[in-house]
């Protein structure tokens, strides 16, 4: 996995102290570590750190500016979030493109968001060497600024995996059972539609071919197919069937 | 783009009203609109009406139930979120692969999401084709539950617009057998197996999960279930049992 130390999350003048927390908790969980804070409202505040939970470290090392060109100095690229479009506004990102491209920057980069309620003023946007923005319905297209931080941090997270190793697998493979095993089963689950008289041997062939379709769609690995087997072998004891073979 | 009004978002027992707010809010912004919520702890409260700002229209429509499975009843696909893995859990999905399957699929659809301390339980575990995981970082994995439905309705609102503007679907929907079935299907097949003496009543709970597991795989149409409810029909007849119920 690529690492995530060289961006930074930039929060412009932020009001409410629980935003603050919520962006931490984020940032911590998608492996982000570097918050800046220009000029907040009110920080530290108990409120930040209650939302932060275990991502209070990310609090107590945050870098606190009074200017934005501080919090900005050694960046060679910075981001702002805006849902905004203006004239003469920068290039337009969507969150994935632009993490990817914070990913693939080799200097120190910036993520810049704006105030809850205007977002970036003129002098943030300027400095700005692209605008992303998050993709949202029509109806209803105001995310709250701790939510914008969460979408980014998921997507910087997984274009870091991806920057790392192509192939992410969260499913390991199940070890499903052989097709001579399916095949076995298959004649005793036969052999014992005919013993409970659910079906005729050599009719219902229609019947058999959907119970197939059925279990090989379920794909049972060898335990579960054990399992099916044992209620197999007890209903037809209990059917008076003898088990003409053992598997 | 395709539609989401398919997919409904389930709370199973949330206890902060606060979390029930910016889910709303979360859903409205990525156009989604059914929320459903099991025993809230307390609804309606004025602090999901504040967080859900615009999207309070959500929290007025939103279904109230008592009971998970009034919740789930019509629906034919469950994916339930969870950080934990266990042995007889269902398979698992990232964010991405299992917004794509949500949006997907062709009938009732439900994205359920467990107790703001504890995820879901057992029970709940027990109802879900598959489960979801939002990858995180190694070091603090804990999304709280707000953040856990933002970051799956972004993801959710990314694949409806890649499936309105993509090819046509050359896997027609199966029409799976309705939640609601399938528990009447659950229970018959625990009687059977408790009338074979496979199993005793109240015991064997890991062997009724498996089977459980394997079912919700197959996920069978309302045709392949009437002929398993056919075979667990016949079989308790043969044991001597009565049918305690019909469907």
């Amino acid at each position: 996995m690529e690492s995530l130390q060289h961006i930074r999350v930039v929060l412009d003048r932020t009001s409410h102290p629980g935003n603050i927390g919520s962006a931490a908790r984020a940032m911590k969980v998608m492996g982000l570590t570097e918050l800046h804070l220009v000029s907040p409202e009110r920080f530290p505040d108990s409120r930040a750190t209650a939302l932060a939970s275990s991502a209070d470290d990310l609090l107590e090392h945050a870098r606190v500016c009074t200017r934005l060109d501080d919090a900005l100095a050694d960046c060679t690229l910075v981001l702002g979030t805006s849902a905004r479009r203006r004239a003469v506004d920068p290039p337009l990102l969507d969150a994935r493109q632009a993490a990817a491209r914070l990913v693939a920057h080799s200097g120190p980069a910036a993520l810049l968001f704006g105030t809850e309620k205007s977002g970036l003023d003129n002098a943030a946007l300027d400095r700005c060497h692209g605008l992303v923005s998050i993709p949202t319905g029509d109806a209803y297209m105001s995310l709250n600024l701790a939510q914008a931080v969460q979408v980014l941090c998921y997507e910087l997270h997984l274009a870091a995996r991806a920057a790392g190793s192509s192939a992410v697998n969260v499913n390991p493979q199940r070890e499903v059972a052989s097709h001579e095993r399916m095949e076995v089963f298959f004649d005793r689950l036969e052999r014992t539609l005919a013993a409970i008289r659910f079906s005729t041997p050599g009719q219902n062939e229609t019947l058999h071919r959907r119970l197939r379709r059925l279990f090989l769609r379920a794909a049972p690995d060898d335990d579960e197919l054990n399992m099916l087997n044992g209620i197999l072998s007890r209903t037809l004891r209990l059917a008076g069937a003898d088990e003409r073979e053992q598997d």
